[in-house]
């Protein structure tokens, strides 16, 4: 029997470093060619194996994987698509276990966020039943950092740092405009329903009085008197304010301030954007100021030219733990980072149950966030500091970030029946 | 009689780079102390003449002057202030000669873009009237890149490698979801009435069928029929679809896509934006498809971060090119970047009458725009691509730039009267 191939997707919303955990995960599996066969990877996701588009990594030069590690998106596609629960329709899992048994894939790698390790945990539910032997594996990754039982996400720190440098870029430009010019500058960045983003932005106040002087954060009902005295006091005292609203902030009521015309994604999760207007109107109307506002949406967490190394590194770490926890005969398991230290940063990998993690969302707890609501706290400070530390530059030419392409070539397709 | 001394300042917009101007002329100025006395900086552009806020910058370090360099913003304040013409109102002008009688002022140094052109080209004018010897000398500055008569505007080729770097790693994360998720993503630039930075997206395109796969330039009239019909053929073709368009966008009665209740800036422009969000509704409402959108506003001009060396280097340049020209004896003159060579690159300084600088803007030429107006043509590559050539990355400390803040020590004011 020829050795047990190994499946492996990318899920949900892409980040700039889940290629790196594509990297760990490929060249792992190159290193203990004896256990593992070939890397098939989903073609966008998950959808990759129902449809049976497996793209053959090991047509890839060792050269293009290792450029993975400083290529933003998702280099083999990622879908936003939830499974049917195999309760209520379990045909999507039998159609799973059909390709996988086809081509001898007994390795289950799903890098992504809660739906996507709620996903894996149930292929990994679904296969005992059925008594395939299927090692399933779950590797974090989301820019919105709200997985449970692991310190931080892939992903995050790469945006953390993003917004972060931003902030404070965007900040000495009001700052040298505000006598004749804007005076509130509102930067809306994402997050979901979690504000570890927009919290991160905080890292750009080294001195006392650094923007970002508000930050709106979903954690802390909008109440927009507080707000806009807020902005009054700050306008009368440094001649500006700088905003920066998680597009997940909201009313009391639950209604988020960028809810536009109720869109939602695949997941069924409203679709946010928006908010930064919505709030530099409020100024315009309400205090009668200048005002500027910036949406990063995707520039955020695409932005591979300004990631954080120690995020880089963690997302390659965990990539490389999935495959190893495999090869020990783990299932329904996801590595994590465990933070031993603060400062100096030090951390290790440990391991959460799928089933523990699936469907949770992390919030910002209410020690990480200041008094009035419109900040954080030093203890969050002492959290964050550490996961936008380091500097990991892609190669340029001419001018432009040396980004991979891979070729994506599929191996042939085995079954009859298409999906 | 002590030595004369310097006037500099910084005015309009900021840039990335201006500060790298600023410090080609004070550490220039330094060189010639038995020339030049102390190099007093206008708190706020223009309104620091005429307040008498006058920045002491011999109380700055050598490293602090060196670290102007690598910081974004204006380290001294700018404005969007207008003088009146002297002709109307000669009050400004006069008031400009006290000062600078006051502080023994006899070089001026201004650092802007069209209208700080003017400006500077009136101080001349109306100094020679009043036969007070003043050598007034114009340094480039604006993102735009709309002035005539350099090859390039310092500030823009950072802004160029900041969108045509953002440009390519957004595509590069919707290219990954397509399938399930956003078909169109639509990204806002600067560059009011030129397409420039629009243009530079373009960048972005290293093979066939690469993103952005529309630009709409304010140079071309927005067709709407002819746009949706351009993203329904890409979507079908590529599977989604990028756009780039400039806040200057407009339809062919000359109204701006993004005009947003027609509020209007100190130099009587109208203040744009929010032209993304229009175009992905359009799209919406047409197409039926889904859509992201993103606006850069301050982000990218700010973004020394990812600063093009080149720009760098050329700020620089002319800053000390100024200096050099005053000490020449040149007054009523502006220092340019004239191209002697597309590839390799080649430059070097050249010079231009300040009378026929001012309030003049440069277009994107014919040449430039391909036959569908929406992208552009090999030529406009060629003079694009080596303007965001190299990286100038910032020092890092604790994963945060190192930008520099100053003293800004004024020295005492001398009038008894104030403005």
């Amino acid at each position: 029997m020829p050795k047990a191939n190994a499946f492996y997707a990318q899920s949900g919303g892409v980040t700039a470093v889940i290629n790196a955990s594509a990297c760990g995960v490929i060249q792992t599996a190159r290193e203990h060619r004896d256990q593992i066969g070939k890397v098939l990877v989903g073609h966008n996701g998950i959808l990759g194996a129902l449809n049976e588009e497996l793209i053959d990594s090991s047509k890839e030069t060792q050269r293009a994987i290792g450029g993975l590690r400083s290529t933003p998106g998702g280099a083999f596609g990622s879908c936003r698509y939830k499974l049917k629960s195999p309760e209520d329709d379990p045909r999507e899992f039998h159609r799973l276990l059909d390709v996988f048994k086809a081509h001898n894939i007994r390795y289950f790698f799903y890098n992504g966020g809660g739906d996507s390790q709620d996903t894996a945990n149930k292929v990994s539910q679904f296969s005992r039943k059925m008594k395939y032997p299927m090692q399933c594996i779950g590797i974090p990754k989301t820019v919105d950092n709200d997985l449970p039982l692991t310190d931080c996400c892939p992903g995050f720190g790469s945006v953390a740092k993003y917004v972060a440098v931003s902030t404070k870029e965007a900040a000495l430009d009001v700052a040298s405009m505000y006598a004749t010019s804007t005076k509130v500058f509102v930067l809306e960045v994402m997050g979901r329903h979690a504000g570890w983003i927009a919290a991160a932005s905080a890292l750009a106040q080294q001195d006392a009085g650094d923007a970002p002087h508000i930050i709106l954060l979903p954690e802390v009902p909008f109440r927009q008197r507080e707000f806009l005295a807020k902005v009054k006091s700050t306008v009368k005292q440094r001649g500006y304010c700088v905003v920066v609203v998680s597009e997940g902030a909201r009313y009391a009521n639950g209604q988020f301030l960028g809810e536009a015309g109720g869109a939602k994604d695949a997941f069924g999760h409203a679709q946010l954007g928006g908010v930064a207007p919505t709030i530099a109107q409020m100024v315009k109307d309400k205090l009668g100021m200048k005002f500027h506002w910036a949406v990063a949406d995707y520039l955020q967490r695409a932005a591979r030219h300004i990631a954080s190394a120690t995020d880089v590194e963690q997302a390659y770490a965990l990539g490389r733990a999935a495959v190893e926890f495999a090869l020990d005969g783990k299932t329904a398991v996801m590595p994590t980072i465990v933070r031993t230290s603060d400062s100096p940063y030090r951390w290790k990998i440990g391991e959460a149950k799928l089933s523990r993690v699936a469907n949770v969302e992390k919030f910002m707890p209410k020690s990480f966030i200041s008094k009035d609501g419109f900040g954080i706290t030093p203890r969050a400070r002492r959290y964050l500091a550490p996961l936008i530390e380091g500097e990991d530059h892609p190669r340029y030419e001419r001018g432009m970030p040396v980004y991979v392409s891979l070729k994506n070539q599929q191996v042939p397709k085995k079954l009859a029946v298409k999906w």
